[in-house]
């Protein structure tokens, strides 16, 4: 692999060059009239035609629309008009997010060829800030899963190794960007979602806090478990489009403000300040791959070379375990009740999880709300002490993507198969931010990710840890 | 009934004019050294002690305490010291709060003799603001239930007329405030529990948006059906109280920021600008009764006067009937999973609502979530084109206190036992302030109440238009 990172380059850029640059980069090259958005455009369809075929991260290709969106920018930008912040930057949609006029199969037989009206609210915004779209991202069926695949699509592979797992749900999003698909992907995450790819790709995943960015059409629009969230290659790319997804809407109940605040400053800022860090390398209790906790641990104990004040901690959260799994069955019956009828023609693994949450009883349910309940005042007593938790973002590095999940965490058996993504979900359950961010390669070449946790609305906070990472751990691009 | 609007009087003030002043002004008075903490809680003790025997508002006296506390206000007011905004003000808790020291039988036999070590969170802040916890108020069985009876206390009876019921959960603090045991209560609404015995007493009770003021200790902190909130015999009252009590709090998930925010000032006030208002007589379609109507609809054409724009409107919330029932027995399984096996030692409605959640399915669950967000919808599509509903609070006057629910709505029998309470617990499915205001009394000589409903965080808006139906409706003292 190369370890260039991406950096603004001097004009003329060759298509190659421009489908690394940062979305920042490309949407300011757009501004000054240094790129044509047809251009950008052109570049990344030129980049799936080649590197999709092997990853198989688009499952459906926007590329007429792209274009036209791109000639009519240009013809704006040509008048001199604004068309926003993100003007030219291509962005993948995962494919649970309805998009007007471009297929949207939410991964299931069910819907394959489900073409909506219209377009989710966070893809209005993304539009309405000159992202263009130009493809929707494979996923599970309605993002149920950690490893990408689905009846319709296949699965997604990782760029770094094309026999292994992209995780997921949001596998298309972060396997496109690491291979210059797009620089900016949308994505969700319940369980971890938009974390556990962006580790196992190589990527950065901010799951923030549940109502920043309010997500409309939702079955349960009172439900924070599962939000919406920003994928980008690099931290501030992140921030960036954060900026633009975020902030209250009436057609969600939950209000989290955003006036006042820049998520871009924040994270090129990095850590400005004694942050006080904790690491704890298995949150969970379900066992770490050694070379994950040695990279994490060492990833976050230099965090104290730009001033924070790091110390290793034994913190227990193993309790959301059990809780996440009875919550998110009955999330799963919620959400799929239209399709209750309907659960033979859904995947294996859907069905699964909404079988689980058909058969369990309201104390089941109880005991989950009661465990999330334990978890966050976890959480609350070690914000007492700290701003910030820093722990693997996945326990294993990416396994063969013909299994749905690892057969064993640093070789020891797994005890239910969805207890590798415990160091995610168990975030999830607290209602907190938490960014993933890569924090370098096994041997193997693979990449990790650190996982940092901040409190309460506290994307700042994680954006700037994560931005002081990745300033010492660049990436570069996998040989494809 | 005397129309006297409790009113700043000159010094020396008598016991019984003291128990008619508000908080804010015995707060003025303490500060400018012209009335005495322990005179204030003596007073209230007088009044105390001449109504409770036939009103049985307070269920457990704080006597030794609250003098103990005024005391030593006392000392520290002479000693130059500022005690808090709501210095020597008598308050009285609900008596499914925790308080330290104090009795807390949550209305229950099973916690007959429990006395916590700790306060909860709402009365560390009411303390904090020099609040004198006087005693604690009548509720039912862990304030399940909108009349208040319960099996160790007996009912709490209406002021306007002992035969009938204060409405509940916090009837206790309605009908206390009413005749003068203290100027501030606290209490908790989930299905209307802070609107309805206001409406029946003759006080003001809002409900805020969840979060606004945090809930600590409770089993449930993701639970947002349930809130805290204050109850005053004046909105501007109700307004200071909701001041001390609100802000975030790590102990609870939930965030409504209050910097900036002035609950005084914005009841203070009034409707002061064309604020878009519209009434609707039956949000849920279960009738209502002819008085009431009339009552309600008056009170919100005439606050045209003070320069709204009113609306007559047709909303349909009935949607939510069905989903409240729902969502309040997942939520009765999860806040009593400890008592499960004590079921058949509990009372019989709050046995019957936890049997009921025991009972239901997930899907039955799901149903009721899915019920929510369509009435979520409605409100939106409402908010659209309107800042505030006016309705009324109640669909009918007190009734018998020996029933716990009224026979008929205008005369047609009740479909279900608690459709009575719909017109208040649609609001709490949406999660929006919501404030029950007196508007007038009936042939009867019985309060009526008008629930003003307001935009999410819209606190200030409900807060201005009751004080501006509060100027044309005063209340004055019933007889005893």
């Amino acid at each position: 692999m190369s370890q260039t990172a991406s950096a603004p380059v001097t004009a003329p850029v060759t298509d190659d060059e421009l489908v690394r640059l940062d979305a920042l980069v490309i949407a300011e090259k757009v501004r000054r009239r240094e790129l044509s958005p047809v251009a950008v455009v052109e570049a990344h369809l030129k980049a799936i035609a080649r590197t999709n075929p092997a990853v198989n991260a688009i499952c459906t290709l926007a590329a007429e629309q792209a274009l036209e969106t791109a000639r009519r920018q240009e013809d704006e930008i040509n008048r001199g008009r604004y068309v926003g912040p993100l003007a030219g930057v291509p962005v993948g949609i995962k494919d649970i997010t309805p998009t007007a006029g471009i297929r949207t199969t939410f991964g299931s037989a069910l819907y394959a060829d489900n073409v909506p009206a219209e377009d989710a609210l966070v893809v209005q915004r993304l539009k309405d800030a000159g992202c263009i779209v130009i493809g929707k991202t494979n996923t599970p069926e309605f993002a149920a899963g950690a490893n990408t695949n689905n009846a319709i699509f296949g699965p997604t592979r990782n760029p770094w190794n094309l026999a292994l797992s992209a995780s997921g749900s949001t596998g298309g999003g972060a396997a496109g960007l690491r291979v210059g698909m797009f620089p900016l992907a949308e994505g969700s995450d319940l369980g971890g979602s938009l974390r556990t790819p962006a580790a196992f790709c190589g990527v950065v995943g901010l799951r923030p806090s549940p109502g920043l960015i309010p997500r409309h059409p939702v079955a349960l629009p009172f439900a924070t478990l599962s939000v919406a969230g920003p994928m980008a290659r690099t931290v501030t790319d992140t921030a960036a489009m954060l900026q633009v997804m975020a902030g209250p809407s009436p057609y969600s109940p939950i209000v989290v403000p955003v006036e006042g605040r820049d998520f871009v400053a924040a994270a090129r800022g990095g850590i400005k300040r004694a942050l006080r860090v904790a690491y704890c390398a298995d949150i969970a209790k379900i066992g770490v791959d050694t070379e994950i906790a040695d990279l994490t641990r060492k990833a976050a104990l230099a965090l104290a070379d730009a001033g924070a004040i790091v110390e290793e901690v034994d913190l227990d959260l193993s309790v959301g375990r059990e809780a996440f799994i009875r919550l998110r069955g009955q999330l799963m019956v919620g959400n799929h009740l239209d399709r209750l009828g309907k659960i033979d023609k859904l995947g294996s693994n859907l069905a699964g999880n909404i079988r689980l949450g058909l058969a369990q009883s309201p104390r089941d349910v109880a005991l989950g709300e009661r465990g999330q309940a334990e978890l966050f005042h976890r959480f609350r007593q070690f914000f007492e002490k700290y701003e910030a938790l820093a722990t693997p973002c996945t326990a294993v590095p990416p396994f063969p993507v013909e299994r749905n999940y690892p057969e064993t965490i640093n070789g020891q058996p797994m005890k239910t198969y969805i207890d590798w993504v415990a160091p995610t979900f168990c975030v999830t359950l607290a209602g907190l931010p938490a960014i993933s961010v890569p924090c370098g390669f096994n041997a193997a070449g693979l990449p990790v990710g650190l996982q940092i946790v901040g409190p309460r609305w506290g994307e700042e906070i994680v954006l700037g840890a994560a931005k002081t990472v990745e300033e010492s751990h660049p990436v570069g691009w996998p040989a494809r």
